[in-house]
């Protein structure tokens, strides 16, 4: 009988929802006999090709479906690829949220936004507690990243412990609180880690990130070559440690220094309530009061790094922000990248700054968040996990992790790159992929969660490419004769009032066709209107090599 | 009577048409008294919100209004930025066009198709030879660059010489042919030049860039350490240079090249027909040959190192070629970088073929053709111009070669940094902008130019955004009563079969506003329209945060 039981107990699942197979929507479920637990609930910015869209969120049916199993989520950091998507998710998972300190002010700010504050759990959780969680206990682990507050979590099961990095880098020298937990790592791996799911962005780049510290030097050297300037620095909202370095050397050099960009005031605000963020007393200005200062004694901190067409930056270069304009003789420092796809309009905003008279500072001034190959093979060589599962990232970076984790000893067959939906199940002895559940990005437009799908989407592009044709007519009801029309309306498609010509000969083709088509006694719409369609494609085709929507709507009367 | 002549002399009129605001789109007019000379012809690639536009060319209007004085086209070299309009604009602006032997090659691919070789005049012309044209005369001095047969230009006139160079590199050891004629450069320095007109790509990149050479060396370490794989290498079409040096690899390592991609196939046998490329006996070989040889004696050499989802190797990647399907044991060499904008597409790709079990190397198989900033800071020592006119490139380009020049102690105000359509009148003793001439781009589309422009994008991007929904009714042409309608058909805007209610809900809202129009009398059909849009547009942004294109149509019967 004993033996029988031994020989039942269970695996660990381990379901990635969504995150793998694009930067952003990170969602992990573990889940061991009775108990899910959920590691994040990220969205995703859309895709190219996602016309119209505004973010993008995980088809979390599995969860659903599986409710009474599902006991909490657990969120390592407060991005919105790792917090954004639980406004929509909590409306039909409410179940209780556990974060640590900063994650869980920025998650309350968003809450508040969406009216949600009362109706869901949520607690916060320090550094070094653990929290119980059905059969599952989480250890929040302290990190590093390009947020203050940022985790990783220890996941213990009955079939073992799982260590998920969530976003880190090695940081021995943070700004704000400790370096990373090492030492707790260290010792987890001496006592035996089963599962290791580690942060893949930086994994295609050798050496080590550098500490957010060298930014602050940067300031200081920038500063003292611009210090008769205004200076702007433009960065990412969330970077707390950013802001707190820009303001110690503002500080340092005398000046007063004004946050714009409602994202980032926002932010701000949370980690000065929370004592995350120190700003000296009379250094802090509202944008009113920067006419009373001199230009060499202001500092602007402001948004639109990724050169956001709506963002204060974009708008106080290009004149539309209603009270600061930049101009000749001000400095601009970028203290950012380029996320990867708007290098164009990043570009696009230097060019308009330049133009502007302003001094651009494009170099130098950030460092990633992200742990580079040194860092993760630091990881890797603490933890000693049996298994490693690359997660955060597309294909490249996880695979970049595989190989480290190849390199490190680790059996190639030990190495799992998964995809969303995949199931996992591991225990001491085996791990094998056992199945496969329903996941997927649900498209947000406007208040519209998934009511816009491929159809709409295609209609989107199609829309965008060659614009529409409508052809309207008016049946008799009883003869079935026409009796007006057909009309031909056209968006995106010519200029009209400069091709008459061409929209007339379009009429007749079509009046032609359907005449024809009435001649031979068709009385289906269907028909007629696939006549419609194939002659005037047909025709268009031919005089302007466009494919424009053809769309016949025809009306009884 | 002597002093006043001397006093009338005219001054040289330079007049960029494109090309200063973005990149691509490089044409510029040059005008003494009587002539005009135009250097390059380029097209640019639609912006991200030209949806639908297929390339953007210039407005020659200027030209067309002077055609009398039009002497004729000089072009640089054959990329698509400096010779791609010629077939639009030659339409209009038939003179004749002076190049060197593979430009000249390259654009009468280009007119053959378009149907232009019968009707344009055309001449090769050799490297230190000289042309006359009205007034001027023009001397092409060879360059490096990623193209074969690259040129600068010198410009004499009665005013002073000009010198244009084109895209250009210092490649002292370069595949075809000799190294940037240096010599010549400062010969016409030493006599004196009044203007240069330098490249300003990499006017922001320190140092060298290195020879097309390095990249040979680098083939021949790739293909050792991938000796037992089939190869594929993806390069731009038109750099024949590195086209050389992979069949120099191949031939070195006894495989055999299959070429890939129809421009890149075309242009290979331009340039082999002008001797411009060496293929060893028996080592090109036809994609249907390719089964007869191992894997391991195959290189493919492809287009699509852009990311263009419709060309080779984007094909080959996922399954969609017709011949060939790269997979595992397969080595992918990217022997380019991303052009800024492609970023996502490239990645994209690389991702894809990792996922097939393919090696991807990304790294160390491409140089720059353009000149970085100690090749810049040669030319302009060698060639001591007396004024300074950035081209080629963003303005933060232009204003980085702008600062190298004020370095190089040209005098501030005597370098420009133009806008397209600015009118510069340069002699020896002064240089002032004096005017502007109608510039911009013009919009293809199909068989379309210039038939796209504002309202059309605008309403394309509406379009793209939301959709669209179409109202239709019937009026009654006597009573001006309703008999049919209000209809509501929608596009691009909600999943219908799931929308039904808000559908009919949005056709009670339309009628209402309808009928009370009606009921007080309004006949006017704009007004109709109006009430038709408010209320429609009103309720759909109140149920969905949307703004889909409203398009009221009105039948009379």
């Amino acid at each position: 009988m004993k033996k029988k039981m031994n020989e039942c107990v269970s695996r660990l699942k381990v379901i990635p929802l969504g995150g793998l197979e694009q930067i952003g929507m990170n969602i992990t479920a573990f889940e061991y006999e009775d108990s899910i637990i959920v590691v994040d609930c990220g969205l995703a910015f859309p895709a190219d090709d996602m016309l119209g869209i505004d973010l993008v969120i995980p088809d979390v049916t599995y969860l659903k479906d599986n409710i009474d199993k599902v006991k909490g989520f657990v969120i390592t950091h407060g991005h919105e690829d790792h917090i954004g998507a639980l406004p929509y998710v909590l409306r039909e998972v409410n179940v209780p949220i556990y974060a640590t300190r900063l994650t869980m002010g920025i998650i309350e700010n968003k809450f508040k936004e969406h009216d949600l504050l009362k109706g869901t759990k949520r607690k916060v959780v320090k550094f070094g507690q653990s929290i119980n969680l059905g059969q599952f206990r989480v250890e929040f682990i302290r990190t590093n990243h390009s947020i203050v507050d940022a985790a990783a979590l220890a996941i213990y099961s009955p079939a073992g412990v799982v260590i998920h990095t969530g976003d880190f880098k090695v940081d021995y020298t943070p700004v704000f609180g400790d370096a990373i937990d090492l030492q707790r790592f260290a010792e987890l791996g001496k006592k035996g880690v089963l599962a290791l799911m580690c942060d893949s962005t930086n994994a295609e780049r050798p050496g080590f990130t550098p500490s957010e510290k060298t930014v602050g030097k940067t300031f200081d050297n920038l500063f003292e070559e611009h210090k008769n300037s205004r200076i702007f620095v433009a960065t990412f909202a969330s970077n707390v440690d950013r802001v707190q370095q820009i303001i110690n050397t503002a500080y340092k050099f005398g000046k007063k220094v004004c946050v714009e960009g409602r994202s980032m005031v926002s932010i701000i605000e949370t980690a000065r309530n929370l004592e995350c963020l120190h700003i000296p007393d009379n250094t802090l200005i509202e944008i009113d009061q920067m006419k009373n200062y001199p230009d060499d004694q202001q500092v602007i901190i402001t948004t639109g790094s990724q050169g956001e067409s709506m963002a204060a930056l974009s708008r106080m270069a290009t004149g539309m922000h209603r009270k600061i304009t930049i101009g000749a003789g001000d400095t601009v420092i970028f203290s950012s990248n380029p996320i990867p796809g708007n290098e164009k309009s990043v570009t696009k905003i230097i060019n308009e700054l330049l133009r502007k008279g302003a001094d651009v500072i494009f170099q130098d001034a950030h460092v990633s968040g992200h742990a580079c190959q040194e860092e993760i093979k630091l990881l890797y060589t603490l933890i000693q996990p049996k298994y490693a599962i690359p997660v955060h990232g597309e294909y490249k970076h996880l695979k970049a992790q595989a190989k480290i984790a190849e390199n490190l000893g680790i059996d190639k067959e030990n190495i799992f790159i998964l995809s969303s939906g995949d199931v996992i199940e591991l225990d001491e002895t085996s791990a094998t992929v056992t199945g496969k559940v329903q996941t997927g990005g649900i498209l947000v437009d406007g208040l519209g969660v998934g009511d816009v799908g491929n159809v709409v989407l295609r209609d989107r592009q199609h829309l965008a490419e060659d614009g529409i044709m409508i052809v309207v007519m008016s049946l008799d009801a009883y003869s079935g004769q026409l009796v007006a029309g057909p009309d031909i309306v056209s968006r995106g498609f010519v200029y009209v009032k400069e091709s008459d010509e061409l929209i007339e000969e379009a009429r007749s083709v079509v009046d032609e066709a359907v005449q024809k088509c009435l001649d031979r006694g068709v009385t289906d719409w269907g028909k007629l209107k696939n006549a419609t369609k194939d002659a005037l494609s047909e025709f268009v085709w031919r005089k302007t090599k466009r494919r424009p929507m053809i769309l016949p709507i025809i009306m009884e009367v």
